[in-house]
């Protein structure tokens, strides 16, 4: 297939993109290698982090900046920033920072579909420890995140998207796999098709089972970087890669950072090369722009080669500059 | 006078910087010019608003970045990055800014000396929106800093600092004139110096005789731009300010942009030229972050004109960067 199948353009679609997914605003600061030793945590990855370790960490942090972050999240600010039309499903506590997630989502016009938590845990925060050679290492307490519920997915929060979008990651929530595959019942019935975006190869490593039930059964389409798709195949190289996924009858939009990215469809494979850069400021978010570059192609019905090369552009931009989302109207200019 | 007499050098003191302020978060955003039209804000200017109005242009802002700012406060966090010793008074809510503003003083080492208020406003923001030729202009709520009260300022909250630093915006709190008198008050028994930042040409207007009085009366040392020793003296021009001041007793160092800074003290002037430099990236801070080199130096017993060059340095090194806060030891490999 050159796309999934389900949409076609004379059905009449809600919204473009509704992404499901963590609410969490991002806690930066500028750190010390040592202290990422001192907590025990591996530079670069991403650790699932509890109330009292989050106090702990967040005391080590010095001076800290706070803005609203979460991967599938920044793809959809990124595509309602880019012109697209997209609706969003997370839990925020009616807290500043639910205050913080919640108004940057809707002053780019994307549509919350669930009110702020009257109780339970705080509003998500990741905390961003960035050290000298600017590579980021994130401790996470997800907070009120962990409560988003089955109930909270239902014919009426999710409408009928062109797109859903969900996130790994929602698997580390105790109803996430069950709200997941609902989300995906109620996008059968209405012909909107879904797209998982596979988070971290550590996040696919926790729930890969699930993970592959749900790309065979339930997604059309797969967002990920090459090693986040490597450890979902069980492969090493990306030639063993590319044979596996004959086995599988989703798009795939696989990016490999300096190596540009691969989209595999039926019919075969589009190449994008990376666009060369003088500097790489910051590469945060890369993925998650390329993931708000491709979608915005796709849900706009243009050529999977188009849907690489925005992509490529929104995500050449972002690590040009400091911090993981697009700017507004991006692709006006796009030729 | 070389630098006010009462502090000497076989004194004791507790910390050497004690700054009493608003504590305020930043809540910042990039904003068309046709915003601040809309909004009826004076490009560069800081305006004080109420909490339907914060909710109003909080609305129009976009996407924000959060970080803890205030004049004095950030003047405080400077000093101690630079190595001083630091405290603080000042009003934030128990709530998750005040939680923000209190955990980056205390990770810079500053002892904050009032409890989070349980009850009341929220911690203060200020919305700070940022057009695309690089211009700020505030709108700002002060919220829970306009009920910081006389009894907050005690023997026991201000203890015995070197030197207290007040800024102006404390006069647009009920209680503020007051509690800034206290506070010179419990410095007078202690051998303490008193510092007052006139913060900004508009605050002196409003305050212009209370100013004049506080800093005849109470003040050893006045920090402040060009602009706001003008609106206080009623001159126009460096040369009729200058032959003012001689009517003052205090040492006055005032910035004047690309100019440089002037410290007028009993025995004249010492005239410091600004460092060239390639290209200011952001003017923000610029002034708070020459107030901590500046006093910095003067706490450590340096010569007036090295205090200059260290509030040069410092200021200098901040419009360089993004956002105002000054790195940890910036003045360590000073010569």
């Amino acid at each position: 297939m050159t796309r999934p199948a389900k949409p076609t353009s004379n059905q009449k679609f809600s919204v473009q993109l509704l992404g499901i997914s963590n609410a969490i605003v991002d806690v930066l600061a500028h750190i010390d290698a040592a202290v990422l030793e001192k907590i025990g945590a591996v530079p670069g990855s991403m650790t699932l982090i509890d109330e009292d370790q989050a106090r702990e960490i967040y005391a080590q942090m010095g001076t800290t900046t706070e803005m609203s972050g979460g991967s599938v999240a920044n793809t959809v600010a990124g595509f309602a920033n880019l012109g697209g039309t997209a609706a969003y499903i997370g839990k925020v506590r009616n807290d500043q920072f639910g205050d913080i997630f919640n108004h940057d989502m809707q002053s780019l016009g994307v549509d919350i579909r669930l009110p702020q938590a009257t109780d339970g845990a705080p509003t998500a925060r990741s905390h961003v420890l960035i050290t000298a050679d600017g590579q980021r290492t994130m401790q996470t307490y997800l907070g009120a995140c962990l409560e988003l519920a089955l109930a909270d997915v239902t014919e009426a929060t999710v409408g009928r998207p062109k797109l859903i979008l969900l996130e790994g990651y929602v698997w580390d929530i105790a109803e996430g796999p069950a709200l997941a595959r609902k989300a995906a019942e109620i996008a059968r019935q209405n012909g909107t098709a879904v797209a998982l975006s596979l988070s971290d190869s550590f996040c696919v490593a926790r729930h890969r089972e699930s993970f592959d039930d749900f790309v065979r059964n339930d997604a059309d389409i797969v967002v990920a970087n090459e090693h986040e798709v490597n450890a979902l195949l069980g492969t090493t190289t990306m030639d063993a890669t590319l044979a596996a996924l004959t086995d599988y009858e989703n798009l795939f939009a696989i990016t490999r950072s300096a190596e540009g990215s691969v989209i595999v469809h039926d019919d075969g494979q589009v190449v994008q090369p990376a666009t060369p850069v003088d500097k790489v400021v910051d590469s945060t978010g890369a993925g998650d722009a390329y993931s708000a570059g491709f979608l915005f192609g796709w849900a706009n019905d243009r050529s999977l080669s188009e849907c690489a090369q925005y992509g490529t552009y929104c995500a050449t931009r972002v690590i040009q500059q400091l911090g993981g989302r697009i700017e507004k109207g991006l692709l006006d200019d796009f030729s």
